[in-house]
């Protein structure tokens, strides 16, 4: 993919930019930030992915020819500012959260110092990659916890857009899934796939049988078979007779789960598959995984749900001038904000710090409004690293190796909660947010 | 955009590919179905898009030296199907509803024929297109019924996935939206972009009249002026002031809209701005527009709502085996259907028909069960047209000329819905699929 990012982007950005440009405030200063403005509805806490998405699309936000001519032709902005689009590259300086970060309202994950023409122009793109990913991310993360330790897998990608299905895979990977089925997000993330067959299979054959036989010649008796097409019972029995003993594993994607969960259980220890593990697919959230901890099942393959952020497809994030100044000024940063009727925001430069108590257990989300150049006198968690500086991307962030660290730093994050970040049910955000 | 789309799917469906090969079933006449299961809770029908973008992806659905690299390496499948894949082009035949039209719960929409290899590895990505984009298509109908006639542009790219942006753009305009704010959706789609300004450029400057004198002087007096950043009707008061009577329009995105829209339009008429129009943009669904129908309100610009299927943001699309015989058999076809608890399916080729009265109201779904060749005996609307014969698109879906097309056929099938189909209240959906 090194195609241009650049259009996927709202047309007032540009027709902004063409105004500024008109009027010479292009160049201004700039302080922009992102945020959440609330999590969803009684979620005590938000994972942030996207970032090392972002940073690649970044990369390649350049108006080549083709977007040039669309602009051109459809009279999106002047041509003085075509030709100011033709030679753009972001040359500004990002600070934020490592990707995996827990996020709360008010506080931002996204710091980005650039003349106001850059800045602005990246809104459409960063809000979508964040909004998105987060959300799944954030819906992923509950499952997780839910699922008390057996694995996760993600296999909604029928269930999102085609494209959305990649970054969702790699969203709840980093939210603690394991696998996922989707084959573009192993080549591009290096997420572990899965995945082996579907009741087609089975209705092709002239049999169950025959299917099972089938697919275990193919894929080994460690494979998974899916036995409920016809009767679960005898679907046992036959996958059992098929692949023998030392067959991989059952799916089960129907059904009153926690009854039948057992019933198999029962059935495989009956036919001497003790090994046997089950997986079940039917239709889960994080409710329904956090209702069978008490059944034998061995591992979750979720679609729908976390592809969709559990009832919460957007989160909620936007992206806010906070400070600005004249081009090549020493002098003092304007802070602004905006008034509007329930959306006012708070102006200045900020840097946020995670508040942890002597246990190590964090306790508040502590954002110091402060100068440039300044740290705040805070001996909380650092939440800012570089992303960008002076246009150069950092790469520790980037493909399946920023994908890894984005999962690791998400653990190590969320061991810092207190237990009731983990209740399923609805509360207020599990850390305060405190502007210093 | 040539890429690959031949990963953008599930393991499972090469596994199973897999599997079929070595058993010899992989090349049994197939034929598969794409329905919905239900209707989201309380609808009373969907609108169908995704038709052409998906004509356009299965063209691309081909395994290249870097996706077969991808398999190999990883074990995917066996060496013997990684030689069927790197010649895969699908062959085959398909007919289903013209995009645009409306559904209903069991009726397919999409029908394949094909062997089984070449109609199985299509499933995950057919269901990613059709599952995001009729969600956003059934839900922005139901907000252009809602509007009553007056405008609605979409502007919901920053709460989807980037590249589910631009399908939504495609899908909503389809519904009926006349604009969208995503320039890619513009390029790649034609549709119509709008947008002019957001509060930060008014926050750079030095004051809201600089603001409004920079834009009116890059885009003329007939732009739209962004008014609530501060306060309204200094903002509004600023706006004729800068740029005189023949202001385009003010645009609204805080506040209490059905209060603030009249006293808006009262101070406009006051200035002498008794052209310029109000458009609102503040967290708009299908209720609270519905809830503006008797204020003075010209266009609404909706976002959120629209990209994430206002609440239901996946189709409950599947795509189900229905039924195969032996390659080359001229024997018969042998129906097949599951009976999973909750997910059974009916088997046997369908071919669905919607039943008219005498005015030329749609009074019920009849989908007809059949042989191979026949068409069904009945006099309602045919719902199916070709959209591949023998592995060979149609070109009328597709790109710019089949987004258009799409839009005038979903105008001309709600045309012919009853009137309670147009109520938000719950209810079920407003035809009847029966079996036949």
């Amino acid at each position: 993919m090194t195609e241009s990012s650049a259009l996927l982007t709202d047309r007032y950005e540009l027709t902004m930019l063409d105004a500024a440009l008109l009027k010479g405030t292009h160049d201004r200063e700039c302080v922009f930030e992102a945020f959440t403005r609330r999590l969803p509805a009684g979620r005590r806490y938000g994972v942030l992915a996207g970032t090392g998405r972002l940073l690649e699309l970044i990369e390649r936000f350049r108006f080549g020819d083709e977007e040039l001519a669309y602009l051109r032709d459809n009279h999106v902005v002047r041509d003085e500012t075509i030709d100011w689009l033709a030679d753009y590259r972001f040359s500004g300086t990002i600070r934020g959260y490592r990707e995996g970060e827990v996020f709360f309202p008010g506080s931002p994950f996204f710091i980005v110092d650039a003349p106001f023409a850059e800045g602005v122009i990246l809104e459409t793109l960063l809000l979508s990659v964040f909004n998105y990913d987060s959300a799944v991310a954030s819906a992923a993360a509950r499952m997780v916890s839910a699922a008390g330790g057996r694995p996760l897998a993600e296999m909604g990608s029928r269930r999102a857009n085609e494209h959305s299905a990649v970054a969702a895979a790699r969203a709840a990977f980093i939210a603690g899934f394991s696998a996922t089925s989707n084959l573009e997000a192993g080549r591009t993330w290096g997420v572990p796939t899965m995945g082996t067959a579907a009741h087609a299979f089975t209705l092709l054959h002239d049999s169950e049988e025959d299917a099972f036989r089938a697919q275990v010649d193919a894929l080994g008796p460690g494979t998974t078979l899916l036995v409920d097409t016809f009767d679960v019972e005898k679907g046992i029995e036959t996958a059992v007779k098929v692949a023998g003993p030392e067959l991989g594993a059952i799916r089960l994607d129907s059904g009153d789960l926690p009854k039948l969960v057992r019933q198999v259980r029962e059935q495989l220890d009956s036919l001497g598959a003790t090994k046997t593990k089950i997986t079940v697919t039917n239709d889960l959230d994080e409710f329904t995984i956090a209702a069978l901890a008490a059944s034998p099942v061995d591992s979750y393959g979720v679609g729908t749900s976390v592809v969709t952020g559990s009832g919460s497809p957007a989160s909620g994030m936007v992206y806010k001038l906070v400070a600005h100044r004249p081009r090549g000024s020493e002098g003092d940063w304007i802070p602004v904000a905006k008034k509007s009727d329930g959306k006012a925001s708070v102006g200045g430069r900020k840097h946020p710090v995670r508040r942890l108590d002597r246990a190590g257990e964090a306790v508040a989300e502590v954002v110091h409004i402060i100068e440039e150049g300044e740290t705040p006198d805070d001996n909380g968690r650092d939440l800012l690293v570089p992303l960008i500086t002076d246009g150069e991307v950092h790469r520790e962030h980037l493909g399946v190796e920023g994908t890894r660290r984005a999962r690791e730093h998400r653990a190590t994050a969320m061991r810092e909660l207190p237990d009731e970040a983990f209740r399923l049910g609805r509360g207020d955000p599990v850390l305060p947010t405190i502007f210093a």
